[in-house]
């Protein structure tokens, strides 16, 4: 599988999910500014016309996007890493929580603060609606290892975006306490400790090639 | 089962299913604003914190939150309605677009214009970033009745989302050909028309009821 990816992005989750099923696949660097695919030098619009990581290309060649989508078709290709649920109330619980992160945490809350464009208006607004939602959080995450009874896609998911809190000032990752824990937990996990790092590398290289081409 | 619904919110699409299901539900309606059940005075943030509608409560008493869920929560219920999709591809279709519907456009483009108290420099930034996902749906709708070979809670949520654009003046729906078409087509779906209609007398209700608070 071809998974399109920008480094640190919330395409890391499914790369988190590669590795925790202990799969191979082929990960293909976009730049979030340029859209150039970085292996190949080629346009990832035409991939992807939102130009939106990731972007996943399946062994039978059908383009799957949204990160919802991806976590879940991944975590079905290998049923024996348990990434995934049960079908039932279990798998609405996955849903529901696929869809609090994507919904109210990356795009309303996240998504304006990192946007170095978004004006401070914005930015204060995002704010001011969404911090409730880490106080929301924190008050599900206390005494609980994980979001579900074990460690799936969602918690990929959650660990990245909360990953974004060391680029996001406002956002004191101290004044949640569970979630801090949670994080720090999550993050000395082999499988997110090595991707962070390895992602943490493109990423300065990203930001390089960035401020060469400024 | 129970559902908590805010007339004309993207609880619209759950009310939608069920009538599309030909099934019985019991609504509670939550006043946006106070966040009091209408039906019985009683403190929503009791039921879900976040003050969210959707919220549906089981028949087995469970409390499910996020749009996505419960539609495919409801869809489950009633596989003879064929209100969701066989697992596979399909399936991954099926979460596709209600990601996309849930953060691209329902969090993304219509939460901070439907918002009155969203500063003017928060609309802005939103609609620069927004509409080019109304050229992606005009684009993938072009020659096609659902999002998926049939009608599924995909098409109950985007129309849902679609319907809001009588109240975001900046987002001219005729600017946007297939994606007007697709609208007015399943406005006109029985399921559809009675759901609406019904949530908009309510609708004005509300909004009768808060200017004689005011």
């Amino acid at each position: 599988m071809d998974l399109y990816f920008s480094p640190l992005a919330c395409s890391l989750a499914t790369r988190i999910a590669f590795y925790e099923a202990g799969q191979e696949a082929n990960y293909l660097e976009v730049d979030p500014k340029t859209k150039v695919v970085q292996n190949d030098g080629s346009d990832f619009r035409q991939v992807n016309l939102l130009g939106l990581v990731p972007t996943l290309r399946t062994d039978d060649g059908e383009v799957l996007t949204e990160n919802a989508a991806i976590l879940q078709y991944v975590a079905d290709c290998f049923p024996e890493a348990r990434l995934g649920t049960s079908s039932g109330m279990d798998r609405s619980r996955l849903h529901q929580w696929l869809c609090f992160i994507g919904t109210e945490l990356h795009k309303g809350l996240f998504v304006p603060l990192l946007d170095r464009k978004a004006p401070q208006e914005a930015k204060t607004y995002t704010l001011e609606k969404g911090l409730s939602r880490l106080d929301y959080l924190e008050n599900y995450l206390k005494g609980r290892e994980f979001l579900l009874d074990h460690f799936t896609v969602a918690d990929a998911y959650l660990v990245t975006v909360i990953n974004w809190t060391m680029a996001t000032p406002p956002v004191e990752l101290a004044k949640w306490p569970a979630v801090k824990a949670y994080y720090e937990r999550l993050r000395s996990r082999p499988s997110i400790a090595r991707a962070i790092a390895e992602e943490f590398e493109l990423y300065k290289a990203e930001i390089a090639r960035h401020k060469a081409a400024a």
